[in-house]
């Protein structure tokens, strides 16, 4: 659950803005403020359904966009490559070993490839 | 204009995706195979302003979600500093200096935080 949550966030971090102004308030209420169904559903004076609704259609909709154009999970890939080689940049610069600075580089490399 | 090119290139490897098939077709031809306009309609046999408004609404389709996300120009911006961080890693391999580590170690935390 936890899991989808950051997902979600991640989604409407690169689509959100394809979203309705609507859509943008209900998805901020609840996955960036963890604001329950049914206290949104009584700060907009609508049904508790009608909010699941409008979330279930606004995550469909992120969705979409992400299988289309794979952005977000690109960019997941990249920052674990990037952290990786930021750790091994660290150790390098105690240890001043360059071997571990030539695989740095070539992991950043790869990234400039993707 | 190869600027233009350059640019247009990279929207449509961001959003091509959310072009119609003949948009694509006709995107791919002309951008990345640099056929001329005459070429295109030829292949297609439609008028030569045919394919001229089938790009030119392709363009302002794939401009208008780079207005709205802002996805490429964000990726432009890495890609200089990780091709930064890149070249600076490749001159401590040869010379060791850790403060020209630390300065390639924080241009990639600093793009992890974009």
């Amino acid at each position: 659950m936890l899991e989808k949550v950051a997902w979600m966030n991640m989604l409407y971090d690169f689509y959100g803005q394809l979203l309705t102004d609507r859509q943008k308030d209900l998805m901020e209420l609840y996955y960036c403020h963890n604001l329950s169904l049914s206290e949104i559903a009584g700060e907009f004076k609508v049904t508790r359904q009608a909010v699941y609704d409008t979330l279930k259609r606004s995550e469909q909709t992120l969705s979409r966009y992400e299988s289309k154009l794979g952005l977000a999970a690109k960019y997941k890939t990249e920052r674990n490559r990037l952290a990786c080689a930021a750790a091994i940049l660290e150790e390098c610069e105690t240890a001043q070993s360059s071997d571990r600075l030539q695989q740095a580089r070539k992991i950043i490399e790869e990234v400039l490839k993707m």
